[in-house]
């Protein structure tokens, strides 16, 4: 079903660039725990959620990685720019501050910034239903906040969000969009500001193979993996494991490849199915699943 | 929520612009009950389906019409143009060609596609995960259809389907690509190709504006509304009322109208809520909203 033969780096003999989104076994164990299961698999990098990481503590957190040897492949996560009021505002953007220092900490690559989108619909009661207004309140959001992490050295990597979550969850829904937004904010491709590539969100695009090549290695910033289900049963939580559904993981990979991403894989995949195994089994299928379809 | 003044025609006085789509009142009535409804409250144009008609019968159906002045804003629905092998096509292409006959009997101005996909996805079982195959098959497809349809003077209108359904339902998942297929086969703009502009599939798209301009009176040839809801509990039957979700309406009204589009508004909701209301109760609110908020 894959072209035979793609150029990109070889997965099969080991699981070196293999992330784990540690919100994929969030609900199985604690993020120390985590830690040391992915360490004692040979799994070198994870990327944690900041609610994960309060949970144990900032600081335990930040030596177990160094004594573990295990890194990020980047930090969950920046962003919901667009508030009810002034007050809303600023206190997202001094939330994104401390997202940064936290980043800083623990020594990832970049912050992944969920952009947000109407106010209140998260909790199903929007506010408004200006998807304009709040575009234009991320645009703001992400230059506001790109001032400090260009001060502090802390890439921020926007991810598109798949658009069945535009309403609640990020109101920049493709890649050509995200695109548009770093050129404007920063046009000299500095490095301090790209996107994160995550296949669930984006596999759909008719323009992905276009905009990845746009992205180039100076916008590539990160690379999510996981699958996309026919049937798809849940507008959140029902994300496949790796060759389980319809997504042309390798050919995604060569795409992404090709335009001079040579970072890490990372799995990310919210599932009740998932959640409900135990977590030595999620972790030994990604690292299964990692060397055969992605 | 709205900005206080748009350039629309006037829907609050009457709805003489109203359209149902009869699959929003599918499981309460048959077709020929839901003509009489319809007719009986002054709305004067619906968009069946294939199947609602063949379960009364076509020409009894197409009586009604004449004899009730009901009209049609359309025709539900050809496309599905991805098949196993090439028998399965030749079913799919002989398959379009008696939609398109049906919707002469009935006297619609277009028959709308809905493309199709990956084969096999829609019962579970996609026999391959090739999207972009898909795409040029639904190209070549939508071009052999295209030439009968011309033929027989019957508009085409392709409908972009939200990017959640790009696996089993349709590939083309934005009004620009569904834009580029149009330019690729009918670069005159003779009319005979076109889109159905559904607002629950398009509503997040941050080029929405820009590509309805692009696609001027000679594409438009539907426009369908509905609300998105948040949260939104199924991905195919949950759609929302008018009015109850975060679709800016009238701004997209407005959009079309600038564009030079001046046809109905067609409502076409498929919701387990809805389904379970009784009929007269869905045709009043149809009404209602179509006033206060399309």
């Amino acid at each position: 079903m894959e072209p035979a033969v793609l150029n990109v780096r070889d997965f099969s003999q080991d699981h070196r660039w293999l992330s784990i989104n540690t919100a994929t076994v969030r609900k199985q164990w604690p993020l120390d725990r985590i830690i040391n299961e992915c360490a004692q698999r040979g799994i070198t990098a994870i990327a944690p959620w900041r609610d994960q990481v309060a949970a144990v503590g900032l600081d335990k957190i930040a030596r177990q990685l160094r004594s573990s040897g295990v890194q990020l492949s980047g930090y969950c996560r920046g962003g919901f720019f667009p508030a009810p009021d002034a007050a809303g505002l600023a206190a997202a953007l001094d939330d994104n501050r401390r997202a940064i220092d936290e980043a800083l900490t623990l020594g990832a690559p970049c912050l992944v910034l969920v952009v947000g989108s109407l106010p209140g619909a998260l909790t199903g009661q929007p506010l408004h239903k200006d998807i304009s207004r709040v575009r234009n309140e991320v645009r703001d959001g992400i230059a506001a906040t790109l001032q400090y992490a260009r001060q502090m050295g802390m890439p921020l990597a926007i991810e598109p969000l798949h658009p069945m979550q535009a309403a609640e969850r990020a109101c920049i829904n493709t890649l050509e969009q995200a695109l548009d937004l770093c050129d404007q904010l920063d046009p000299e491709q500095t490095g301090a500001l790209g996107v994160a590539v995550d296949l669930y969100h984006v596999w759909w695009d008719p323009k992905l193979a276009q905009q990845i090549q746009r992205a180039g290695r100076q916008r590539l910033l990160a690379f999510h993996v996981c699958d996309w289900l026919t049937p798809t049963r849940d507008l959140l939580n029902d994300r496949g494991m790796m060759g389980d559904g319809v997504i042309q993981l390798r050919q995604a990979r060569a795409w992404v490849e090709a335009a001079g991403y040579a970072g890490f894989a990372e799995v990310e995949i919210f599932s009740d199915h998932w959640w409900a195994q135990p977590g030595e089994t999620v972790l030994d299928t990604c690292i299964a699943r990692h060397k055969a379809v992605v």
